[in-house]
């Protein structure tokens, strides 16, 4: 094995097990539910049992603060004509780091610990979490290259209590 | 509750019971296990039980095809500099629609499904699956925004048998 590959070693080896007992292999493609769930890469959200589905019902599309970018509208675009969705889910949470630090904190922070300049990214953080919300939402319904007809709504999930609630 | 999320019932009403016995309150926002994992949205896949992991171990990043965007750049920024990350796993999937499809077939398939012209759109299609991936894993290794030190290599994951295999 190659050696940079020894910082997976954990995960390459509960992978061995993994595929033991291994038992998702009958599932389609499409999605069996017809959903498509917008949310953040955070980790402790799990977006299957936070709304009772399991491995084969819907797809996942995570990134920094679930903002609508060109990359979630071009996979949407594919989820939809292509894969089975006609509902999509925008979820963004609470205690969301990208909705609770400024961008100069987050330069700063960065700059402090390694020294690296981040100035000339945009990080899309959130300054009002609701407003963005909408915004990302009205994205969606309003970008022409979807199929007639899909449903769209936007919920933050309570990392704390487990609770989603809708926003629009 | 307004008429549009009737579409979103069933799922709503899952989350009801999911908060009744949520146990993840206590989980802190850094990644546990310092991973994050850059897949792709299709249903098929579980990250964490694929890679023996639990709620709170990992950042997820997910879109069409596993493909390494500016979006998902900025997403490894934050989560490398604010939240603990310090290897990183691409990971696009066997069976993937995106690397079995050409863009004229795609856009084929839309405009006879749904009269929908979507030429103007970029789907980041891929045709050779390794390359694609190894080009990927390169323009993270390459990117100058990230701390030193972080670990990132580039696998396969197959949708029929649950295993990885790394590419690079």
């Amino acid at each position: 094995m190659p050696e940079h590959l020894e910082a997976f070693d954990d995960v390459l080896a509960a992978n061995d097990e993994y595929v033991k007992t291994f038992d998702l292999d009958g599932l389609a493609p499409r999605a069996a539910r017809g959903l498509a769930i917008v949310t953040c890469m955070d980790s402790r959200i799990e977006p299957l049992d936070m709304l009772g589905l399991k491995p084969g019902d819907a797809k996942i599309i995570r990134n920094a603060g679930a903002r609508v970018t060109e990359d979630v509208l071009r996979t949407l675009a594919l989820a939809t004509h292509l894969l089975g969705v006609d509902r999509i889910m925008v979820v963004p949470h609470t205690n969301c780091k990208m909705a609770s630090a400024t961008r100069d904190q987050v330069i700063d922070i960065v700059e402090q610990a390694s020294g690296i300049d981040v100035r000339s990214l945009d990080f899309r953080l959130v300054s009002d979490q609701r407003e963005t919300l909408l915004i990302d939402v009205q994205k969606i319904r309003s970008w022409p290259f979807f199929p007639p007809g899909i449903a769209v709504s936007g919920f933050v999930y309570d990392v704390g209590t487990g609770r989603l609630t809708a926003v629009t």
